[in-house]
């Protein structure tokens, strides 16, 4: 692991890390998000970086770059997630997607949870907790269940089937509450730092942050340090898109990369927080809105990670757009049927962003452009909607279904 | 690619490769499945194989012992699945677990969709078709999508949520029929290669074993050519238990390996036919029976590819056991549990077999054990059948719970 400390995203005070340290007590945990900050200049020169880091490495070959070491059984399975890459699709000639939903529990949250899970071992604690739209929660539940950490899960009752699905196998115990992810947040931190358990809620513990910037690093690895012109994720708390902006600025304070790829945040129109906040401009201050959208992983009305996110985005010079339900369930299918990459809605979100920005003219078909799909179809498949349309056919109709033309499916 | 030949498991004949040829025509298409034969002796002196070799790699690193040439776009994304390695789980000293639920549709079906999608292009088809218990179709549907391919896939009406969604998701051409699986299987053999489509039946093809021996391949180099002692993996039409014996049995040929493991396929106690053929002894003797489990992947009641099967599994010294529906969806439990591999229940009937055969004695805890885990348990979520049994909270209630002890959920 490499050496850091820790600075408040609003005041800049600098912290010593500690144990039970989360936010700035001056500035509180929200305003006071606090972010790992390393010194480049010597891990510049610390490692001829390019020749460590491999395209099919996992998240284990950025240990020197993490503020934690690896010690789990599975810390080498998480991270080096697929970089697909395909000519000409949707209209973009260099199309690339980083396709996170394959993975340990099929989304992004993979990254931050192992870190989470090594940082709770290392400090001794014997309990973990965290309150999740669903992914943050299943991803701790499976990759906490071979240590002997005790996992708590706060989720809203409404989990798609499938978060839910893996959180029951995984034995976690689960807090199911009829309520908002934003008021389930609440109360898992109320009674999980009450009873001094270890935080992997991402908003709030800097650390989890350090495991998604991986993705990005992985991006620049994968196609060998060409760097994309934009690169599309969704953003609901706003932890994941601090991290790409993060990730990428790292690699080229490291010297790795000569620029950094322009970061587009997209969230839902029924749950765009984050981007209204961003676009008041500084100094930010957080809000609170209702939420609603079909995407429940970025279904988040009081995002907590919001101060960081806007200031990151503001560096990277990227910024924010909102698509609606319908266009997110729309590039699901078209996803799925050009490439092969089924995603949750939420991981369908930039295409359907970049649907919009080329039709709007600020992307260009000549841009290389890399769409982060944050979760796996799977993880939701009541989202599709279109299950129990699916003609049956008796075996009569289907043997003469092809009598005729073959086109009649 | 490797030059190889086509020879019946029967009869013996020779054959050279064809369009359009998937059996021997002189035993029909069960009894004369044809496997592929290559020169092993030639095969032996063409490269230093450990040198090419990768525990990372892709299926793409074993074409020159493969029967097809790859030329998609996401071919360097199949395979290459992790292989888990755990200290004391389940009894056993030295567990391995190989999890193909981490891939591109979640099931070890990838590995022959992969070949089959290449084969149909090398040969000039625009059209694919497959008929599926739904892992095989799903894996089609998702890993055809990106090629001009046109495909139609046919499955019994029971398919789970998640494998359908994906073929909605990925725009397959879906004959859902309400009858088996069996059935639905004859009934697209009959009208694919009457439309002369590409033939992805895993059973009749003979290619696409070729692609599920690259798991054995995997264990093997991931393993160091460490060899297990026990290799187990569930059982419905026989072709992947054909695909482990062959695979390693490949590797001892080529001088890799000193030994092979002992392979053990794992059926449901309600769809043991395999087993049951096996156990009748040579000559074998296809044999239809009724067939009935929780574990839909396995739920086979006339099964394809039982003479290839039979053959392998007697070349390579190994058995058949079966499980209770019960032992299996505790298996699923106690895999996720206690490693966070979260399977579906085909694939956690391995671990349900290895505890059978642990308490039977047959398996010692000193025994190196490779449990085959062929799908994501978020494939079939209503397997787990606890779901709603999860107690939902009120905020109020929420916040009551951890006044006291901290044990009540």
């Amino acid at each position: 692991m490499a050496e850091y400390y820790l600075e408040c995203i609003t005041c800049g005070r600098k912290y010593k890390p500690e144990k039970g340290l989360y936010w700035c007590s001056d500035c509180g945990s929200i305003m006071g998000t606090l972010q790992v900050i390393y010194d480049y200049e010597s891990l510049k020169k610390l490692e001829d970086w390019k020749k460590v880091f491999s395209p099919k490495g996992s998240i284990v070959q950025f240990e020197k770059l993490l503020p934690v070491g690896f010690s789990t059984d599975i810390d080498r399975f998480i991270g080096g997630t697929p970089l697909f890459k395909f000519r000409n699709k949707f209209g973009i000639k260099d199309m690339m997607i980083k396709f996170d939903g394959i993975s340990m529990s099929g989304s992004y949250k993979d990254r931050a949870s192992i870190i989470a899970v090594n940082k709770a071992l290392e400090e001794g604690y014997d309990t973990i907790f965290c309150a999740s739209t669903g992914n943050a929660a299943s991803s701790l539940g499976l990759l906490s269940a071979h240590t002997a950490l005790e996992t708590y899960i706060f989720v809203p009752a409404t989990i798609p089937g499938g978060k839910l699905a893996q959180l029951v196998a995984a034995g976690a115990k689960i807090i199911s509450i009829e309520t908002t992810y934003d008021q389930a947040f609440d109360i898992s931190l109320e009674i999980g730092l009450r009873n001094n358990w270890y935080c992997r809620n991402s908003a709030v513990n800097p650390y989890l942050l350090e495991g998604k910037k991986t993705g990005a690093y992985e991006i620049l690895v994968q196609n060998k340090y060409e760097v994309p012109d934009y690169c599309i994720v969704a953003v609901g708390d706003g932890t994941v898109i601090s991290s790409l902006c993060k990730g990428f600025s790292e690699f080229y304070k490291l010297g790795l990369v000569e620029k950094t790829p322009k970061v587009i945040g997209v969230q839902a129109e029924g749950a765009a927080t984050v981007k209204h906040v961003f676009e008041k401009g500084r100094p930010f201050k957080p809000i609170i809105e209702d939420a609603d959208t079909v995407a429940d992983s970025i279904c988040v009305g009081n995002p907590r990670d919001v101060i960081k996110a806007c200031s990151f985005m503001e560096e990277n010079g990227g910024y924010f757009e909102s698509v609606s339900d319908e266009e997110i369930l729309a590039a699901i299918a078209q996803l799925a049927g050009e490439t092969g990459v089924f995603a949750e809605p939420a991981g369908a979100a930039p295409l359907a962003c970049l649907k919009k920005l080329l039709f709007k003219g600020v992307i260009n078909p000549g841009d290389d452009v890399c769409l982060m799909v944050t979760g796996n179809g799977l993880k939701d498949v009541d989202a599709l909607g279109k299950m129990s349309d699916i003609r049956k056919y008796t075996v009569e109709e289907a043997y003469k279904l092809f009598e005729g033309v073959k086109n009649e499916v």
